[in-house]
């Protein structure tokens, strides 16, 4: 077996380093890095504003037009356009205020401090206060003076040292106490849930003082998690993997039909505490965290996702009046979930708001921010569904605008999720219309995932290779169409150069798909907007989480009129802010306790039955919408684009 | 098999009724049925305030010097020396203030109101509000406009119609949830633990409302068990058994030192719960009461007999500083302690204050309501420990005086316990020295039972058989005294009239052991009394419970020393009052706090160390006690009988 290069990059002037695997891209590298950075276009090297400048090393940078000459030689280039060849030294020359950057003050609500695997330095501004504390403590000796019983002499120890009153001790660990007690002069170390003031163990003498929690994010699609050590809210690793339920169902509701069959339900718990079993299995191989010092797992996810991992009927999640069994489920033990190898965990779970608007939402409000700040902001989670929350510190109101699985890849003849093989980027040649695509993991594509579905449709509008209504121009003389009667496909890779031998194309079945979905997300931000008479020009910050939200070219979502047309630099993109919500409740008690607040506080909108959404909705199945009036950058490049071809 | 029979006695002027065994003491049922008669002899026949007026039906009652012939030919018998023969109906003449009768308005305090399986009419006077409830309720049925969880929906009926807000719901009833919700129309029936305030279970529709709870005493010597209808407080039925522990060491030192064996505690456990089952499954058969039903159960007992229960090692109780693991264990499943058939129930226990004054006697206080008045009360519970509280509403201090298990029939040669063929009244006739004895269930004798030992220690006082040392007198011609050497025995029973074809005989040795028992007894409540002050003169009450509590001859009691040397009317005689605890505790989640406030409050002061005890108790190895001057009345009938004999 090749073990896996590694190359250093040490940021200046801040010091930073981070360890990425070859071929890494450099923008990435500093936002995981939780270092400011431009990157108003999402990282596609049309605004030149990730500009760094290498101090040593190699990386294979793509030319730009926003690098003189000058620079180029002073070693400036796009961080968004470079791979990582060897250990580098990149300087990020200061970032002007307002734009993408995040502000200084607000840095312990940002989600960019908390990114999986890095830069645990800026952790150092959130009060680590976990529910789940093992701490050392001396139990006072009983005397023929002093002679009350010894569970009362402990809980006053616990009351005293870690400030739970009346913590309740179970009968097992009672069974145990007097010999614990006793057997290294009345010192023991407790694990203490604090939140539900219980005992979780006990041991005698002072072992070492380690804790470590998992935080979880359950996603339609993909799983997350983060093992983390408690004290000092270090991310000792974490894995992903695709949900395995996706093979009884792409989608949400797929998996509720499957449930409700003779089996389905336990079938879909199996598969999915299995998955989770084998990732925490693989995180403890690779830590060497011993199991037994794990204490607690705090889960996110969408309703359905959640009612499936506890076993609950989800059934009712899709019937009119649309209601879950539950948005929160009391904590239990790992044992009451199935989850193995970490018998001494409780585990926990992000309250959820409705049906539609789980608690991977309020996990990622939680992780953003938005319910405590003053600015008005929307938060937008692009994963299978789409969902929003909009509001500030005094109110907030979401929505779920079933997307669809057409952005993950679902519901398009050649869609894929982001795997290695998939487009992901995408350009076209406005003389030639021929496409020229990025590749995930470089080598011969295999499908296009959502980011280069999103790419491809905006292309192909600006290009004219489509007309507003999604409809091919057959009159402009693209040879990369091929129509069949009325059946065109717009060809992207030809079969030679794919690794399945065939066409990688899109129909006008995909980009009829492809523009419900749009329209199904601007129409959930526009009616959640009018529901509190507020204008897209009110918006004062976008957040964009998501296993889209995380490569999404910004500019060509607003010019399919997916996104409202405001000030690009109003976007910041986060990736999974459901798994970093979970990992702040982990951290700490009254972040877990602020999740609750935010379920509690957010009003839900059910689009399904809003009329004003169906409308918005049916006015949204054109590009980039029916009233062009609503998209004025995106008119004024069209009318710009077609100058320039007369 | 022979069917046994029964017999009515109809109680006038209340009307009152209880069924009987033939041959039941009539002023037992009297008391039984939870009615006032005078007693302050304790049923010996010597005070003459238990007369009542026969009216219909036959007993078999003694003359007595205190029914005059025309009151003879009237039906005048007394209670305490007539024996049931048939259906009765019986005059209770009105008794007189101030004597042993229970006061009017403290009805709900007294423990004779809620004796076992008889008299529930008195139980309108206790306020029946029991900690687990089962109740039917309508959930709100969602809609669109009101599309909050099942769950949340569930908890909010459950907050309003039973008041218990935030109720636990746990996870294996969440996944029964939308189905049992769903099946009946929203319309569901709920089992609520108000204390712990979780839901036990949830059945659709509205099932008959009924609740059942058991109330469990678990004496070192006898376990008693009550069923209880929680809707209306009725007894069901009662059940008790001897503690199966017994063969492995006859009290609780013995027991403790069996439970440090290799597998001795486990053993223990084993063998308490296994009974218990039993109890449980003979009081399901005869009461066809479904055991699904059974929601609660309240354990009372000593400090070591909860460890045993519990599986809590009980080997420091007996250890300096002598504490418990626990004086009050959480409360748990029925599977977890291994109690069976009622799977749906929770089990509780009543809080104790230390190793020797455990929550049996908290139980007591809180059913003899010391707690609750301002008079002072002393509180003596003589098993096979003797626990004494002295106190009142404003402050109590308790102990354990170490009595041994002379009066259990334990360190007595010819001692057994109170069980057929038990010889529990003794009278000496002072001219032959020839005793009279009663027996337990009629028939030949077979032992001699702790009441038996405390009337012929104190009658071989009164007739000169012992001296104040509690040596034989060989020299007053008493042809029953046997003796070989110094060995010298006492029959009361010959050989040919015992069931065993032995003698049934006291001896030096007996003496002896009894004479530290109440010397044990009588320096407790002393040294209680002397750490606050007061003297005997100032007890306004003394109530005795425990297994030797109910058929004490006070006045016996008192000539040996035992007791305090007061006014024989500030005696009550009350049974088992922890089992009747642990009743009202199950009955009302008011009780069961109060309780806990009662063992929080009440000082326990440890004789084992205590120099003023010890003195006490080497002044008490005389009969009655080292200096006569503390048994004034005792000193006057020694005085007088000795008069008569000369």
């Amino acid at each position: 077996m090749v073990k896996q290069e590694k190359f250093f990059i040490k940021f200046l002037p801040s010091g930073k380093t981070i360890k990425v695997t070859p071929n890494y891209n450099l923008r990435q590298a500093i936002l995981d890095c939780g270092l400011d950075i431009g990157s108003s276009c999402g990282g596609v090297g049309t605004c030149g504003r990730c500009k760094v400048q290498l101090k040593e090393g190699n990386t294979d940078s793509r030319d730009s037009k926003f690098i003189t000459n000058r620079e180029k030689k002073e070693g400036f280039i796009l961080s968004c356009q470079s791979k990582v060849l060897s250990d580098l030294a990149v300087l990020i020359p200061e970032q002007k205020k307002g734009r993408t950057k995040i502000k200084k003050g607000e840095s312990a609500k940002e989600p960019s401090k908390v990114y999986a695997g890095i830069c645990q330095s800026e952790l150092s501004s959130v009060e680590i206060k976990p529910w789940i504390v093992k701490e050392t403590i001396d139990v006072e000796k009983p005397s023929l003076s002093y002679g009350t019983s010894d569970l009362y002499r402990l809980k006053k120890s616990i009351s005293e040292n870690l400030g739970v009153s009346d913590c309740m001790i179970p009968l097992h660990l009672i069974r145990k106490l007097p010999e614990i007690l006793r057997s290294k002069s009345w010192k023991v170390t407790v694990t203490v849930d604090k939140e539900n003031m219980i005992l979780i163990d006990i041991y005698p003498g002072s072992t070492p003082k380690k804790c470590y929690g998992i935080a979880l994010d359950i996603g339609t699609t993909t799983l997350a998690m983060y093992l983390v050590d408690l004290e000092n809210g270090k991310i000792i690793g974490s894995a992903s993997e695709y949900n395995p339920q996706i093979k009884f169902g792409e989608d949400i509701i797929n998996r509720i039909v499957y449930s409700i069959k003779e089996g389905g339900l336990e079938k879909l718990r199996e598969v999915i505490i299995d998955s989770i079993n084998n990732l925490i299995w693989k995180l403890l191989l690779n830590s060497h965290v011993n199991a037994d010092n794990i204490v607690s797992m705090v889960v996110a996810g969408n309703a359905t996702m959640m009612h499936l991992f506890y076993g609950v009927p989800p059934k009712y999640i899709r019937e009119e009046p649309y209601v879950t069994v539950a948005n929160k489920f009391s904590s239990s033990t790992a044992e009451e979930v199935g989850i193995k190898h970490i018998k001494n965990a409780f585990i926990y779970n992000i309250q959820g708001v409705a049906s539609y608007l789980g608690g991977d939402i309020t996990s990622g409000v939680l992780a953003t921010g938005v319910s405590t700040r003053e600015d008005l902001t929307l938060f937008i989670d692009l994963g299978t569904n789409g969902e929003l929350v909009v509001g500030n510190s005094d109110w907030m109101m979401g929505c779920s605008c079933s997307a669809g699985p057409a952005f993950e890849g679902g519901g398009v003849k050649c869609g894929i999720r982001a795997i290695d093989g998939a487009i992901e980027k995408v350009w076209i040649d406005q003389e030639t219309f021929k496409c020229h695509v990025d590749v995930i993991g470089g080598g011969k594509p295999h499908g296009i995932c959502g980011s280069g579905l999103l790419d491809i449709i905006g292309e192909m509008y600006l290009k004219g290779v489509i007309d507003r209504k999604g409809r091919f121009n057959k009159d402009i003389g693209n040879k990369y169409l091929r129509c069949v009667d009325k059946d065109c496909r717009y060809v992207l890779v030809n079969g030679k150069d794919s690794t399945t031998g065939k066409d990688i194309y899109i129909s006008e079945v995909d980009v009829d798909n492809l523009m419900r979905a749009k329209a199904a997300v601007y129409a959930g931000i526009k009616t959640l907007l009018e529901e509190v008479d507020l204008e897209v020009s009110d918006i004062e910050k976008i957040y964009i989480a998501g296993g889209l939200g995380k490569n999404l070219n910004v500019q060509n979502a607003i010019v399919i009129g997916m996104l409202p047309d405001i000030n690009i630099n109003k976007y910041y993109f986060l990736g999974n802010t459901s798994v970093t919500g979970a990992y702040l409740s982990l951290l700490s008690i009254e972040k877990y306790r602020q999740a609750e607040e935010i379920a509690g506080k957010i009003t839900y909108i059910e689009l399904s039955v809003n009329m004003r959404f169906m409308d918005r909705y049916v006015a949204g199945l054109f590009f980039p919408f029916t009233d062009l009036r609503e998209f004025p950058t995106v008119e004024e490049l069209m009318y710009s684009m077609s100058n320039k071809l007369k």
